[in-house]
């Protein structure tokens, strides 16, 4: 029983990462696209939020871990 | 049966906090993509946000780690 | 039967939550955008939209401690 | 049995009254950004239908705790 | 199975009502953004709104507790 | 079997009816607000049509009862 | 497994009848809020219509009573 | 297995009428409303709409007797 | 086993058709209103639409038939 | 558990037809409508397209009489 | 089990033929409604889109086939 | 149980690859319609386009057929 | 149970594949039916964008392998 | 029941890779159409962000292997 719920934990923190990157990043190509002169600004801003968007996911791959073992 | 209850709930906590953080950060990056001058403002509002969402889930995780053990 | 309960009670919770401030806070932030000079007006909003939202999902919270326990 | 009913209510519950709460503050914060000189009025009206809408997912809350006892 | 079908039945039931609240309260509101000088006039059929919409979700809370009892 | 089939037509019953509701009082109060002189004649219209709208669903929690007895 | 059957089929058929009138009732009230002086030729229109609407959601309830009995 | 098979039947063809008829209803509505002195035409090829519609949903209701007895 | 499949194909047969038939007709009124003078072709070719659609569900329609008997 | 099957096979293919059909009929009904003078052209096209979408449903409908017999 | 599967298969294949189908078909009819003098090009590039879509779920037929005998 | 693993697969890779050529083709007719002199172009980058899309469906295919034998 | 599992995995990489790589290449055929002159710019990049979204469902597949043997 | 659990895992990890990739490559090549001057730095982004969404997925697939050996 424990073995498929690591299975859907580690599942949902990937679909969940990829969406919350996806949906950054994305935002941060559109706007460096219409203002060149600001990508250093937004390109930093978008680490500092893809750092913040990955720590729950990497949390639930540690539950996922441990339910492995 | 905990097991299985772990990981859903470690999986949702992790959907849920990269949902809300996303659209924060992507509202926060096309807002500074519009008016440059109020980068810190929007940045400062956007770290309050980040910390204001993640409550939930990591409480939600701590009720995953208690299932685990 | 009562773990897998905690289990979902504790995740969609922090779903709701999360769906939650995340709508009022990037909306806030999209005021921002537009006039700066109510900033303080609609942060201050913010702050109490928050407080009433995640008033419902603590007590699915403790709902869920008590399903452990 | 009646131990996941109290985790499903309590989930829903706490779902519900997050999705109807950020529906009402961020219309009166979208509000109160295009006018400003109507803050007060708006926000009056915001903590009547958060009152309002809290009613029936806080009894939700009580049948919950009721399945728990 | 009563038990369970308590829990389902109050969890729809909040569900319900907030979303039938929160789309008639942030109608008004954005109403009297428009025109403030109708206030009283919509905030008075937005009474008798949430009124009517509360009665049939009371009534399946009402359903719940006869399934609990 | 009957007590869990009670449940679902009451929480379904409860869902209809507030959706209907909800669509109805909310373009009621959009009309208002778009033309004043017109609120006694829509708001006749949606006395009629929300006791239209609340007949099936009443019914269904008849149903309700009689699966709980 | 009949009595299951008869919660099933009468939510259904609130749920079908409600979505049913809300979409007709609102665009009833959406016409009269633009022309007025077509009111009563509307109005009729929408009887007519929530009578053809209700039809077989009734024929519904009445398998679903047939299902209790 | 006949019986929960005779509502789900049932409850499907109720749902299928309502969104079919409600469609083509509120678009009549809507047709008058823009132009009344198309009324009778638009009104007579709604009723032949209606009856195409109800078609196939009496057959299914039709089984779901066949189901009952 | 047979039963409950006659009563998932008839309903999802008359779900099919309805939601068919319901484009069809409506998008008939919506040109009918724009353009009166076409009046008859429309129709037409809305007569030729409903038969087209109509000829798979009532195929499944004698398949939940022969699934009956 | 092939009678089952037949009824899932035959009501997935009316639904897929009917979707299709309805998409590519209610398209030539809009397009007659903007431009009465290439009636024939569309309707000529539309005769092969219906043609085409029903060649795969008719023949899981096939599949179906299969699992019958 | 492999008949309820050939029943999936089969289901599932005539549903996604359909539905990539319409789409082709539906643009190509709106596309010769626009530039009528490119009727030719347009429905020859149709019939290969055709062929390519039907390709796959043609297989997924033959699967269904093979798990049917 | 290798048996309904197969249908699964093979109709996941059906729906698919038709979802994805669908969008493809469609926009390569629109962009054809808009502009006729780069018909040859769009056209074979369809024709890349497609070919790369059918590389893992095809690979699923092959997994289904795997699973029967 | 390991054969069900690889029907899975190997559907649900066919399905991520299919649609990252539509999305992909109708906006490079979008784009290069806008600007003709950057069409072998933005071809080069739809094959590093083909190759890069590839990459994870192929090892999907060869997870799926696997599970085969 | 880890075998089931290494084949949801993959799936997952594919579709959210996918996902994410696609919408960062797709808004990539609608910035490059826009403005050919910026290719180089949209495509330096670009590939920081595939790297930065392919990480937790990657480790969903660490998790799947670990699952099935």
């Amino acid at each position: 029983m424990g073995l498929i719920g690591a299975g859907i934990a580690a599942g949902l923190a990937a679909l969940a990462a990829s969406i919350g990157n996806g949906l950054v990043i994305s935002k941060t190509i559109e706007g460096m696209a219409r203002q060149p002169e600001l990508s250093s600004s937004l390109r930093g801003t978008m680490f500092i939020g893809v750092g913040l968007i990955e720590a729950v996911p990497i949390i639930a791959i540690v539950v996922s871990f441990l339910l492995l073992f």
